[in-house]
């Protein structure tokens, strides 16, 4: 038997209240509320062909369905947190409306099928929206590449100078990984635009329903083949915050890139004051604080998808309470996911690119010695004297705190009378840039070609 | 400069509001109030001190500061999305109170060092809770242990019953590990219990102000000795993530024992209506819902540590945005730290002990094996005969589907004749049970002596 | 300057050596070996044929390579720690077998997309494995579930007893899992099979290579548009592990319920002696030893994933050393997998199914009340009377520690004249599973369909 | 019954060999094989002063062990993957050694207690070596700030220019870092001096043990008074997972400065070639690669934390094949962590600081406005009208591209005639510094006291 006296001691009479608490959900699932009336719209269409609700029984529920959404979108819903959760609320409110008939719309269905299918509903909307904003980047990054085919910057290994490239090309690396998070995103919705409802509470239904006519209703594209599954599945949502996490991975670089560019020490870029912060005194300070914020938002989409992975973690089929965890890392991840996106658009779209500095770096630096190297060998240096000759003239130059295009004609000349004055035209940056012209490279006929492709591939998506 | 046609054309006139909002923390910070507060008194207090404000201003700015936290604590304050944070929201709030004189408050002082104050308080009487929470969770698993100290259940390895142990000695295992999660909660307050207020925004201040003093006002037992740690340390909070971590996992492993020792097949407890669901059509079914819960809510844990430990690696000092990062999880963290040690100690403290049910699960195996060969050992028998005799009954038994206790006292004295009646007693659980009686065994009187060890342990962290 | 004194005084003469240790990689990056020379062999190849390395030149380090190839194969390579990575000790191998010309294989060629190129063609041949054992593993579900079609168990809910299922049913819910995992596959292979070779260093090459020859040569199916993005994304590994993460998590919640399927409580299956340990003193014991591991493994996949997607959080472009903690955790994780899988396999494939305990089980609960209010209302009782009936005999049963199919009929027929014999026949458990033939339940005949539909699903996979 | 043909028919006959080897842990638990013998022989002394074994057995064992020992020291021991792990390894060497008495040294020991012993002897050797690592990092962060006390330097927040700071003072925020990384090991050190030995399988044992004995032979300081608890503990390992995330963390914040520092964007510091990979062409090009590697090697130790999170989450008690997977996270993070405190030392111990490049940064920024006005303030104006003659000022230099330093004295004195040629004095960056001399400021005093207070602490902790 259970100790009352160290039960009834230490806990005080308003107990069950925080207990309930603890599990109820509506503080964060009164996001559903649209989905869940949707799905159970369906649902009560369905039991109405199916002969399982009479005709005017349907056709009750239905209209008080409809009535109930119809007040959702006019704000006009208020949720009780003695219901626990939005399906107990939205049955309050019906119930409160058309009476105890609505108790009916629960005919085969449980809860485990109705929250699964409501989480499939809202997600398959967001990635919906997702995908529009993802491809909205895109085109802004396209938009500032082509403004930049011919600006010139360094081209950074290890964080230091290593070749010069086009602001372009370093734009359409990016361009690359946000058209994969867009793949990655549309794959998602194979396993999220599909319909539990009818699996009811793990086992399936003694009813008569007609599934495929359910989820036709709500507009998916298949459904369930298995019962237990249909209920206890969650990887429609681990697949998107593992997407997700891969695309605030590649903000949080790019981010990481925009603090470096508006720094004092790089300076290649100024944001606009939307996306920055300032200072009453320094009026040149701007704090690119939406970059450092989206850059430190990566943890917290980490933590949702390290988050639902412990949830799932062996697990014993079908529902357990446990799986209740899914829905607040999901919304979160919703919102930050689509916030940095449209962030991130707008912080490119408006920063002014600084395109002297960024030049003016990429010629502080050795990068341009192969270039010395090819020119004599083209003139008919044997390679390996050619080599020769520039790794001594990099070491004179360093020590006197020189760069070769710093080098005179005629000391040039002293080195080797294969020199000619247009020894400075090859060795400057855009010349180096243009020439790495192999596919996918920085050249500028690259970079073109590039960006039709792109263009092209944004309006297929577009299809 | 910045591309004027496609910022203008994509984004609208409205735009700087949802920027504002993703950067704004009102939402959450709101709970820092009393803190910050009292962090402001503390400093208002000290520059009337040293001089650097008049002694009437810093009076009027202690009496408005003290209106403010009675009206908080009376719940009448409101905060206002418009201004960004907590900080911003409270001197609004003052400086409507008491006008322009407010602003002073922020001499020698920046919202770097006011927001690091105000997250050392709040954790800092978190922690104490906590500590109190968890001393009450090993309280009630003395209480149940000493309730069943001649309780006897199957002890497991890998699932498999292995031998029988009490189940005081089960929960005493659990007490351990509560009692190591105080002793790390209590050395987290050492990198908690520290005053950053006075290292302004990174460098310190040219004002002569009194850090020992603010310190000492607010309670600290210690202070920052570095104002560029002070303003990005994050230390006290990765402590307390990772603390809670390990901490929950210990619950999600008695929670896991809890489901399977209410479920079906094991039926060695009951857990008290308020921490189960019930089902109107099955009365005996009890879904341990709570102990579900918890153990889900692992996951959410596990992630905010995570989710930190991603925004702090490779941050440059000294404050960067990614830091507003550290707050929701932390929050989070500690309500869902305290509310599931309140829950376990209910659901322990309630939960119906099925004494019958355990020690009949306890002699369903073949783990009184060692018994029946020590019996035969010390009447004489070489011990690798005793083994052999055993292993070929064993072998008999488990053809026959029978345990040794099942065995009839004939069949015993055939095989050997050193068997007499009292061999049914030697192969008691309880008996087996008794004889581990080595230090931290399962035995009854080490049992007994580490009850008493663990209530002396106990009442020395009362003082 | 440096510190000499300091720098001088506490560090020893051999510092070189473990710092270099540190930076090398060829303790792990052996794995990588024939796929460098397959890369190298098709970078030669197309060398030759664009005429920029001579036709003997080609043509002799071709040779060479190929050499090296059926040596590797052959197992008689040897690696040595002095050579940082495998690239550089296959270029050492490739020097002393053909001289100094093998240094002309580095033409247009960088270690960074050549590490790239690696990684792409080992996760490539890796994929194709793992797709074929997961198609395994589907293939053994189905033949389990296949025999036990009409095997009868208690299907759980909260880990109750909810309502009866076919255990064929419970299986089919795990195909259904592994053909997602098989489908995230192959999807993987999309931004796998790509040839990044050809980047160079990051900007491309001013050499006239074939990067579509060489990639074609390789086998590959496309080739990355951005040099910056082909030698710094490891999106491919990620979803890999992501992937991977979803896969083991499927695993661990098969092996939780095998471990507790094969406890003494439960007692639903015996796993064959491969696949667990035995004791010598207790024969019946078994200790599921293989399914805890690859539960246990599940954290070492999660911990791969989250320690890359740490790794790339805010790199800035393009290649870094810290990428080269790509490796480990992919090599770790893709044995882990493959074994992992192959191991389920044989214990699905081996295991004992008790057929009687586990229809015994389910009929050890009230989850048949159902059952019986169907039959009452089918034969004219209005639901609410009919539901209240139960509802006062489950309660009465209760009291007695009895269940309805314990209740005589005499019992039966006082409370209802409308109760025959063929109660009891309605009443079982294979009667409530027969009965959920909605599309995907648990009924013989959904399921007899679903076992169709994945095996025509498993033949168009093998085309 | 199993299926034999679908079992039969799908694996091969060498089936056990993968499998036993997916079970088998000699592959890294190899180190712990001087712990294991050390654990051994205190165990075996035990049992021959509690007379459980014969004094001649006892003695033969212990010499067998000692010689054991002797020979692994010597390097000529050799395992045998036959042997599943090193304790049955070197069990298997024990009885070539002297025959069956070796399997006596089992007595009242379990693989359970004893692989837990072996961790606990293995990790606090371990932590002493880290703790000597994490001082002589501390050591040289005091001497390289000690020789930087007047190194100024740009002060950073959003990784732009705040306030000039001493580089002495940066330094002495990492010294703070490691402070608290050298106390959270040395707490680590109370959960890991217990010893397990004894705890047996699960439950204690029937023999006279002397635990206590035992335990002091090895040298622990305190034993687990929990037997349950002493096999499935493995909080310490998780402690020093977490603190070990917590020391990298740091770690990586300070190579990302250090690689942002030796960036040509920077130019604050030279590291040492010992340190760092050059470029044959380029002489002047240093990569971080150290530094960068570190870096990279956060993900591995926060992915090992996570891993050991999630085995441990929810796992019944008390021994289960999972917890096997507690190893290779623990080693691998044990090496990483002691090569990257050394790595760290001797790269700030090596580097040359570029003190004028630091001050020129300093000087290239507004952050000496307040000075200005401060300096107007303390002539007498009015602070409201010098921050408004300051304000106008900054716009106009910030049009003309110069800073407050550039400004003529004419203009000054035009400007207000308060001003006199001290004003480039009190301009200056460094006497900003100097007067930023709060408690733990950046001022060149505090820095003096900070630097003494230090040196103490390191002197008391090598007590």
């Amino acid at each position: 038997m259970a100790n009352q006296k160290l039960w009834g001691g230490r806990f005080e009479a308003a107990l069950e209240d925080w207990v309930e608490e603890f599990g109820a959900s509506i503080s964060f699932d009164y996001r559903l509320a649209p989905y869940d009336l949707k799905g159970s719209l369906a649902h009560v269409q369905m039991l109405g062909a199916q002969g399982i609700l009479a005709p005017d029984e349907a056709e009750k529920i239905k209209t008080g369905l409809e009535e109930l959404l119809a007040q959702y979108e006019a704000g006009q819903l208020e949720f009780d947190v003695n219901h626990e959760d939005i399906h107990m609320n939205l049955e309050a409110l019906l119930t409160q409306k058309i009476g105890p008939v609505a108790g009916k719309l629960h005919t085969a269905r449980s809860r485990n099928d109705q929250v699964a299918t409501d989480m499939h509903l809202y997600l398959k909307e967001e990635l919906g929206q997702i995908l529009e904003k993802i491809k909205r980047l895109r085109q802004v990054l396209l938009a500032v590449a082509e403004e930049n085919v011919e600006t010139i910057m360094p081209g950074y290994t290890h964080l230091q100078h290593a070749q010069p490239i086009s602001f372009a090309h370093h734009l359409l690396a990016y361009y690359q990984m946000f058209k994969r998070d867009f793949e990655r995103m549309s794959f998602n919705l194979k396993h999220t635009d599909l319909s539990p409802l009818g699996a009811a509470a793990l086992a399936g239904t003694t009813f008569p329903i007609d599934r495929e006519l359910s989820a036709e209703l709500m507009g998916f594209a298949d459904l369930y083949h298995n019962s237990l599954d249909a209920v206890s599945d969650r990887d429609f949502i681990l697949e998107f915050l593992a997407n997700s996490s891969m695309l605030i991975m590649h903000l949080s670089r790019l981010c990481e890139e925009l603090i470096n560019w508006c720094s004092h020490e790089y300076g290649f870029v100024s944001l606009s004051d939307t996306f920055s912060t300032g200072s009453s005194i320094m009026p040149q300070k701007k704090n690119p604080d939406m970059a450092e914020l989206i850059r430190g938002k990566t943890g917290r989409v980490y933590g949702h998808l390290f988050s639902l992975l412990t949830v799932m973690k062996s697990l014993p089929l079908a529902y357990n309470k446990d799986l209740q965890e899914d829905k607040e890392g999901m919304f979160d991840t919703v919102t930050t996911i689509k916030t940095s996106l449209d962030i991130m658009a707008g912080m490119l779209a408006s920063m002014t690119v600084q395109k002297e500095r960024m030049l003016a770096a990429s010629q502080k630096d050795f990068s341009n010695a192969t270039e010395l190297a090819d020119y004599l060998a083209k003139k008919g240096l044997p390679f390996r004297a050619a080599h020769e000759l520039v790794g001594s003239l990099v070491l004179e130059c360093s020590k006197q705190g020189i760069y070769l295009q710093d080098v005179s004609l005629e000391r040039y000349q002293e080195l080797s009378d294969l020199i000619g004055p247009d020894i400075y035209q090859a060795l400057e940056s855009a010349t180096a840039v243009e020439k790495r012209n192999s596919l996918g490279g920085t050249g500028f006929e690259q970079i073109s070609l590039e960006l039709e492709r792109a263009k092209r591939e944004l309006q297929e998506d577009e299809k």
